[in-house]
């Protein structure tokens, strides 16, 4: 295997392509975002809408954030816990709140259902990157 | 069972012991805080340590958000996908790196070992919290 590029950490830094894949792959990740100086990280059931991250809210300070487009970011990772080993996606955009009716539409048709089934959660956000970049832990040597 | 508090998205609110306990029982959770104006998330093998989450560092940004005893943010969630259920911890607190040695060698003990073992972790972070917040999907009726 090619030695892959590493952060300052040690993990491996993954390809946009790799990136975009596994963010795709899990259907729960984090948003992240400043509201009154603090910073509030939420999971929602998301998905990926060509490179776009989307999810649906009910309202409350992620509606919030995408109104006032906001720069926020969105983590996803996975991890196994019998080989310590795992990856993480961050992606870092300006949210919004999508109100075009066919944008609207298409979005619906993703078939994504947000898990919290006790209330509506009637607003979509798109979450445009301006930055994505992903981390692995090393495959070990001789498992690539 | 009676009835839960709820929070804007239906979702049960946890107590502050039960938050505690699920932070615990993850051997991952995600460091969020604010840099040059984003927001970063990053995942982290972490401890609970009293109240506090602590978890080491090689350096980087997660360092200097320590060092600048920044209010930073820890969030762990642990989800199923079978019964599309889950839970999320919330934590806001001062991030501080721990220099003194005692407390080093006390935490030493923990036995907390990152996954990413290419590189040495030396530093030793502790987030004391000034909230903590947790909610989790609400079980079905009939399986309380």
């Amino acid at each position: 295997m090619p030695d892959q590029p590493t952060d300052h950490a040690g993990l491996e830094t993954l390809p946009f392509e790799v990136c975009l894949r596994l963010l795709a792959s899990v259907p729960i990740g984090r948003v992240g975002f400043c509201a009154d100086g603090e910073v509030v990280m939420l999971p929602v059931n998301h998905a990926v809408d060509g490179q776009d991250v989307v999810f649906r809210t009910a309202g409350g300070s992620k509606l919030t954030a995408a109104q006032e487009q906001n720069l926020v970011a969105f983590e996803a990772d996975s991890y196994d816990v019998q080989t310590r080993s795992g990856w993480s996606i961050l992606v870092t955009g300006r949210a919004t709140v999508v109100y075009d009716e066919a944008e609207v539409s298409a979005l619906n048709r993703l078939n994504l259902h947000p898990w919290a089934t006790s209330v509506e959660h009637p607003f979509w956000i798109r979450i445009r990157p301006v930055s994505v970049t992903g981390r692995r832990t090393p495959v070990p040597a001789g498992r690539g």
